[in-house]
């Protein structure tokens, strides 16, 4: 756009020799061409990060037993549908609209106010620099992964509608609400915080929420003896969840590539490559750290370790994905490996039960990459991330418990004991996931 | 560069103040920038639809019992390879070449046409906006998924080969020729019927073969009895079923994001924006009204219905998923989620065997969603979207049954009641899909 | 184009006769543009990629029997992430560094050298088309994807540290040496070496460091009896099976579509849309084949066979996916088809114990689609492609059975006989991957 401007006020001075100021000017990218592909990557970053929810869903479905695998696969779909709709209908205006440096925005549905496109031709107006309803796809699908989280941890004993009401709660407010005070550009973006794609944004936030509700909730009946000893209720489909992590891995290009915001310039373009780079290179020093770390205490390679070494991997990077070398990625990621390894038999310990282990994966891992930040990037803070890590927690779990604990003091949370010892599909759902195999 | 130098020399020699205009020329996407858009658009669309196999694939292996799992894998992955070499050889010439006005194009193998690229430089002639091949690719995912809508239906009970020889004729010949009245410029097309995507052109033709399938081969062994009662033959699998709805939903992205056939303005990147979230949330509809109404009726949560109301809700927005509000797309899927939940046990009254729930999805939800055009498109007539309903149901069923029928009185479609029930993959197959599972 | 439009409106009325000229020059693609869309090229194609290593893991895990099941996921997940940080430490610049017509680049980690994006925009530096780290990104899920051939091969038998190590050494040094021969720019590419996506560089390149694994490890226990008998090793899950064929098949898109290496011109879009024409249909070919003659040969619809049909066509026209019409690319597939058909049993009476059936698919399919390069590619030998074939097949054969010998003579490679009977996901691993279903 510079060079537009320059070339304006050079030919209005000069008149004609324009040379080397009209190559420049032809070698930029034009508002329009910077306009499409940065809607591009959001719509191309978008879908990878939909993608996110079947992964969410075959590694939840992978990772309960074959009883609860019809009540999982269920509420994953149910609670990608939710989170679009009221994401649409309250969630992304409180989250985006009228923040101004404030802790919430405004209520009202929202709706998409494009740059007018007439037959003179596009105007890019200030802002306009993409479409918008590119913008609110992409944020959708982050609130979704937020609220995948939390199945993941509960699974096994929560009752289906009661768990859709929670998300209602936690896509249409809770999230929001906090999301403003950071990318909605309220209190913490201007104190400096720093969250680039969400390790604290979206996967703490879907950790605390989750942890909330297994505190609330309860342990799955018989998992935790009187006498300290741990019953292992081994999931039923290992390969399904290794397909999930692998669908997270991917849809993680998105989730990170797409929140550099932009693609339409060469600046942009080179930041994505190496948004992709230390992506993957985190993922794969989690998966590395916590297969030798497993290796080391326990003797053997624990499949849902690896898994789940790539998401803490992955979850770590995800607050500050441009800045660090390859290097510092793959430390970054083995240090998720790490907690993860370490922090899964604590939760036991704790008697936190968490099924597939997304509180260690989601809340530690994005507390360490939070924190993980000032590693790398200058501008950031160690008390202004402590400062944004604890607020966040805070208004998380305290809200997430009290809809926890309205709903159990209303249409309750809990299905029966024998209902539970039976399996939520058939109370629930009326259905087996896998009727001829067992 | 070559130009830059050619315009600089221009600059050299004439000598204006071409300011203004050449400033809002640099605003503008140039024609070789435009033809790349939009050929990565039906490149990236096109691999989003591919992808839709695989969920087709996955959603039917996952809904048949795992005695015909090996053989309904076999079927996709077979009729995707038969539609892509028939559509090459005689499908995309009858459907886009010569048609006119009329109602069928030319008999010939398709070739690419593609604009000349010169030494010097690109020749955007009239109509080459995009790399002919990329078109290509991406009408003939198209026809891989209308074959796909039929073999869920009349699965568990056809043999393969005969399966496969009525693909070849639907996705040379029947397809085609009523692809051609609409997107050819055949005569429905002079006639001003609207379906953006296909939810009659693409869904409700595989779901007229379909029914003129499960018509003519008549249901399982077993199936329904003679005093009225239905046996349930659940999924194996319904995890697979679930990811093969997540990767239809993806898919989808791309299946009517890509029909806006072009990425080179910024207009069309603002459009396929509000195609990717009414895409979405018609779904998102379609998963909740099938969720609230199934359990109102039976007091359970019904996964397959849940799944089947995300595809009733994608099919129905699929004649128009540009035009609608978020409000409305999320009403228009909300209609076809209720369509599925109320038809699937309808047919099964009517005795009509439709193992995965093709014929509400695809044909009911497809006929709901060239209805629904009116309610956002006004330059859509309720008189011509029913004439062009009509005219391709009557078509499509008329030349399917035909087909059916020739097969079935030549080669047979039908296994022995013995293979049936033994299951198919051990007759046709020779092999099992989980020789250790049960 | 309206733009030029009215520039053509105002040259008329300023009096300079310089619309064809000014048209032209709108009608180019500007640098940084360009750079854009080559980058987007990488990262797009490259996730593409990265995505068939969840499908040689979904393939891989469904082939092999249930006992070791989660060993394969854990081979596959770690490998993945093995060759990522490998390809970073040593890899790449042993592969593209410094080779200028020898054999062999530098050893150092590979580090982004992307153009200066200056304040007053973008410089666009000879071979700074593309940032470096999007070409690095690409690079290495293609030596990704040369690991996980290997580890299908070697399934059921081999102790997972003792694999791991070799793939260390095949992706840090063994492929990236063989690599900078051609790719690199070393002496086969002088020579005029032709193999556009890796047919020999990737596929055969695993397969050779398969078939040496295969040789040197052993065949299961059990599996070829004294008197020539072969027993039969089913796979325990056919659809996951046929998923990983699936992701494979659209990673493929990926795989020779970013090959083109660029989409910053008209002239890339159309040879990209040309690749996933024939990269398509040659899957479709080889699956075509392999039914047809296994129906022919056994007079049943083998779907292994149709699965490694669609691999084998996929490999074989990776060697030259842009020349040949879709004709020929059908044909090139065809035969990779009936070379899977062939060879799978052929290998069982070597007594050559290839779980998955890689070796006839990435070996002898790579080697086919090699030598089928002069069919279309007038600029290719016979001669060199035999050169090209026999040298990186000589060097990776003999440097990975060295690799293999002294991994056995050290840690050793293979589980005791005890251990191999229970499954090594027991001894291994200490899970089950299914422990409800049998």
């Amino acid at each position: 756009m510079k060079k537009t401007w320059l070339y304006t006020l050079f030919c209005l001075t000069a008149g004609v020799s324009t040379v080397a100021i009209t190559a420049s000017a032809s070698a930029a990218v034009s508002a329009e061409t910077a306009f499409i592909f940065n809607t591009l990557s959001f719509l191309m970053h978008g879908f990878l990060v939909m993608w996110m929810a079947a992964g969410f869903c075959m590694l939840e479905a992978g990772l309960v037993r074959s009883k609860n695998t019809t009540i999982q696969c269920s509420k994953n779909i149910g609670l990608y549908s939710i989170a679009g709709i009221m994401y649409w209908l309250v969630g992304y205006n409180l989250m985006y609209s009228g923040v101004d440096g404030g802790w919430i925005g405004s209520f009202s549905p929202w709706a998409a106010s494009d740059p007018a496109v007439t037959a003179d031709g596009f105007k890019a107006d200030d802002g306009n620099v993409y479409a918008a309803g590119s913008d609110w796809f992409f944020q959708m699908v982050f609130v979704a992964a937020a609220g995948s989280i939390v199945s993941g941890t509960v699974a096994e004993r929560v009752k289906i509608f009661s768990f859709f009401i929670f998300i209602v709660i936690l896509t249409a407010i809770i999230y929001p609400i906090q999301g403003s005070w950071t990318w909605g550009g309220g209190w913490l973006s201007e104190m400096g915080f720093s969250d680039f794609a969400g390790s604290t944004i979206v996967h703490s936030v879907g950790g605390w929420a989750a942890l909330a509700g297994a505190l609330i909730i309860g342990a799955r009946k018989g998992k935790y003896g009187n006498d300290g000893q741990v019953t292992p209720m081994p999931g039923a489909n290992l390969p399904l969840a290794t397909l999930g992590t692998f669908i997270l891995w991917l849809g993680w290009f998105g989730f990170n590539g797409g929140s550099q915001l932009a693609m339409g310039s060469a600046a942009d373009a080179v930041a994505i490559s190496s948004i992709y780079i230390n992506t993957n290179l985190s993922a794969a020093g989690g998966v590395i750290a916590a297969i030798v770390l497993n290796q080391i205490l326990y003797k053997k390679l624990d499949l849902t370790m690896a898994l789940n070494g790539a998401l803490g991997g992955l979850v770590a990077v995800t607050a500050e994905p441009l800045a660090p070398s390859p290097g510092l990625a793959i430390f970054i990621g083995g240090i998720g490996g790490i907690i993860v390894v370490l922090a899964v038999p604590l939760l036991d310990k704790l008697k936190i039960d968490d099924v597939v282990g997304a509180i260690p994966v989601h809340l530690l891992c994005g507390i360490w990459g939070t924190i993980a930040v000032v590693l790398s990037n200058s501008d950031a803070s160690l008390a202004t991330q402590l400062i944004g890590i604890v607020s966040i927690g805070l208004f998380t779990i305290v809200t997430s418990a009290t809809v926890w604990f309205v709903i159990k003091l209303t249409i309750g949370l809990r299905p029966t004991e024998e209902e539970e010892l039976a399996g939520l599909d058939k109370s629930e759902c009326g259905m087996e996931a896998y009727p001829e195999f067992n």
